[in-house]
């Protein structure tokens, strides 16, 4: 285990964080704020924090697949640590633990508020909020790949590490200029939203919010009632599209660059994704005609609804509390099913349970025919072992950590419906739930410890499970290498 | 696809349906109830059935695991559906679906219920109900392997197909044999209990009724308020330990028998099993200390409580509903978790879990050693690729029947914790659920539609999954062999 390469990284990493509090601290500036002082502090801390850690390279400097994944699985954990501290200076959020879990939901791009009231948070705070949401959605260390250099042996697997899905792939030869292109295309795409959200007539900063909240599929915003308050079917209509824009694979984005439209109408996870989307609009739209005074009305809610849950941003125009159990279970449903993989969404990813079905074909033809041959395919291609292997562990993982999660945070004594959907909506990073943790509610009300497992489900379900698990491994830390 | 010989065996099977009727026939007779026609009724038309179709073999006997598989689906939907009629004719269930669900409810040894009255049942028709569960427990197929001939080399798959858990061992090389081993196991313990409950002061009628439900796991028996009604403390821990039993492996009985003392203590599924009952009687039992007198109050009905779940039985001495989310939380959780692998008991079956678990363990050892070969062991044997992949496939699958059974079943738009519970509680063959079908409640309100769900999942569940998988398949029926 290459420990100071790791101390190295992770230095260079808070000196990135430090430079990007720079960000919200302007903003605080132009708004004449106090606040701003407290990103100045936490960028000075950052900086020589940077200043010890991150300036001399090691020695060795090869790292492999396990000390990745303890990078990523610290790296996420201290942004968060250290990005909760503006929160707490500014008495924002006085209470640290309430900070870090709006920290943690904020880079998770979760979207869960303890907060009860966000319209009185001063700008510059709330810029902060949802600009992790922007930071956090294409990944921290993409982020810092993308501004610092290393080497690229050593950029790939932190990039594989961090990256949603079963298997990433680098867009072009070299890890940096992949991060690059990823982040260049989430740029303009973010750009265009602001543009049009402002032609709904937004002001900079208000479409400046939700551009980064949608493209990251966060869900934080300056409104207490979400989306619903600006009550347009215009605004609605350009965030329900860029919601379901965002869950899509950014790799069919490059390859729309290089003009091969073939491969991206192929795409089996895109058709599957688009198709539930389709289906669960359909359904809702006729469950919930009676609540709403037409087609369009009900067409519309529940376009953004289900856009907002499957993309996991938590955006809500509607209180789906209201609605028939049949759409809130059907909500329930697609909050499993999460995005694409290679998105900035969350959840399971769609391309996972794709594979899962047709592995369930594969075992009901191999019972049929016991001595054929058979494989798994994805896009025609041959899904190796390794990938399903992988794909039934973290299947099997999420399944114990959410029953360990549901029983802790019953402690708290809340029904079982909000404890439930409570863990449910922070390990896929979608932002509401049901019942008390339902779109019109937050989660202000749990005991610290129940808010440290939903932080801890929150870094879990974005990261994808196995580099925490890796951490929370004594054998990680025991032997020596 | 040998279709000769699914129909000869299934005319086989259902004679001796034909049979086993006599049986609350004569307790009828006893009691000298009308309802006992109903049986003959029934009876009669079996054995015309099997005149027709289960007298001459065919030319060709071999048969496969498909055929194995589609046989074991049709003989428990068989069983069900002319199971169910004596309810109707007798017109103690005058609806047929009721009368299905219930019948389903009874060989799938899962006990809910649609009756909102029992103790005013005939005696015949309620020992018909409970018996079924004796017999649901061990097997149909392998109760009728016992009683007829059929070629030993077709027999194997047979009982493979029908025996839960993801490995099916022979005890002795000849199916029938193993067959015979197993019910002779299970009659004797079944008599042992029959004895101890009327010790305890019950009628033989009581007692044989009780012992049928416990060692088949079920949960029906003759009193409107389950096992409370006797409110002993001696019977409830009678049937406490008899549930736990039961829901043991029954292999390691036998090796009990051949005085292999170290292969059963040793026996990694049994001491996770138990480790699982010690835990959760603990945390309840502190759980609810404030609801009860006095601890041994609070552990007599946290242990039968827990037993009943976790053996998916369904009796019930206290209505959890009133304890606190924690205590119902574990319930929920250890229904899911269900009993050992080939006993009588239901859910996903411990050694599932262990072998999960120890897979996750594997692939973090894995990326900590890419070079280790490692595999994944349970009692000292290698688990192999195939059962590994088989046991991943029946979790996917598991996960995907038991979303669209919920949203299903939603339709109906009882609350969440409703139609979550009263879906679990039925693919895992437990009984009640919560809320509105929690213990002291039933199933009485569902729609048709949500009733027929739930039979189907009690079936799937019961001969989990991949038979009935298989049935619904096209290629099944399409293809020549």
């Amino acid at each position: 285990m290459n420990k100071r390469m790791i101390i190295y990284i992770l230095g260079k990493m808070l000196g990135v964080e430090g430079v990007v509090l720079l960000i919200p601290a302007f903003v605080s500036l132009l708004y004449w704020e106090k606040s701003g002082f407290s990103f100045l502090i936490v960028s000075a801390i950052l900086g020589i924090v940077f200043l010890i850690f991150g300036r001399k390279r090691p020695k060795s400097t090869r790292i492999y697949g396990k000390e990745s994944f303890a990078i990523v699985a610290l790296a996420w954990l201290l942004w968060s640590l250290f990005g909760a501290l503006p929160f707490v200076i500014s008495g924002s959020i006085p209470n640290y633990v309430d900070a870090f879990f709006e920290t943690v939901s904020g880079f998770t791009t979760t979207g869960s508020t303890i907060l009860q009231e966000i319209e009185s948070l001063p700008m510059g705070i709330n810029f902060w909020r949802c600009l992790t949401h922007w930071i956090g959605g294409m990944g921290v260390l993409v982020f810092v790949l993308m501004i610092t250099s290393l080497d690229d042996e050593n950029s790939m697997p932190l990039m594989r590490a961090e990256m949603p899905g079963p298997e990433a792939d680098k867009l072009v030869p070299k890890a940096r200029n992949t991060a690059a292109i990823l982040y260049g295309m989430y740029f303009v795409l973010t750009a265009v939203e602001v543009v049009l959200l402002m032609f709904g007539g937004m002001n900079l900063y208000d479409a400046l919010i939700h551009s980064f909240s949608t493209a990251g599929t966060g869900g934080f915003n300056n409104r207490n009632t979400s989306v619903a308050f600006y009550d347009s079917a215009y605004i609605d209509g350009v965030i329900t599209v860029f919601m379901i824009l965002f869950g899509v694979n950014f790799n069919l984005y490059f390859l729309l660059l290089l003009k091969d439209w073939k491969s991206v109408l192929k795409n089996e996870e895109l058709r599957a994704y688009l198709g539930v989307i389709a289906a669960s609009v359909t359904v809702i739209t006729i469950n919930i005609l009676s609540i709403y005074e037409n087609v369009f009305h009900a067409f519309r809610y529940a376009a953004f609804q289900v856009a907002s849950i499957i993309t996991t941003t938590g955006f809500y125009t509607a209180d789906y509390e209201l609605w028939p159990e049949l759409s809130k279970a059907i909500l329930l449903v697609i909050m499993f099913i999460g995005a694409c993989a290679g998105s900035t969404g969350g959840g399971i990813k769609v391309c996972r349970f794709v594979i899962l079905l047709k592995s369930i074909r594969q075992e009901i033809h191999k019972i049929l025919h016991p001595n054929a041959v058979t494989v798994v395919k994805l896009n025609g291609k041959k899904v190796g072992q390794d990938t399903l292997r992988g794909i039934n562990v973290y299947f099997a993982a999420y399944v114990f950590i959410l029953a360990a999660s549901v029983l802790i945070v019953s402690i708290d004594n809340f029904d079982f419906a909000t404890s439930f959907s409570g863990v449910l909506t922070t390990i896929n990073n979608v932002g509401p739930g049901i019942s008390k943790v339902g779109p019109v509610e937050n989660f202000h009300m749990f005991s610290p410890l129940s808010k440290i497992v939903f932080s801890f489900d929150m870094l879990v379900g974005r990261l994808e499970i196995i580099p925490f698990l890796l951490l929370l491994s004594p054998a990680l830390w025991r032997k020596k290498f």
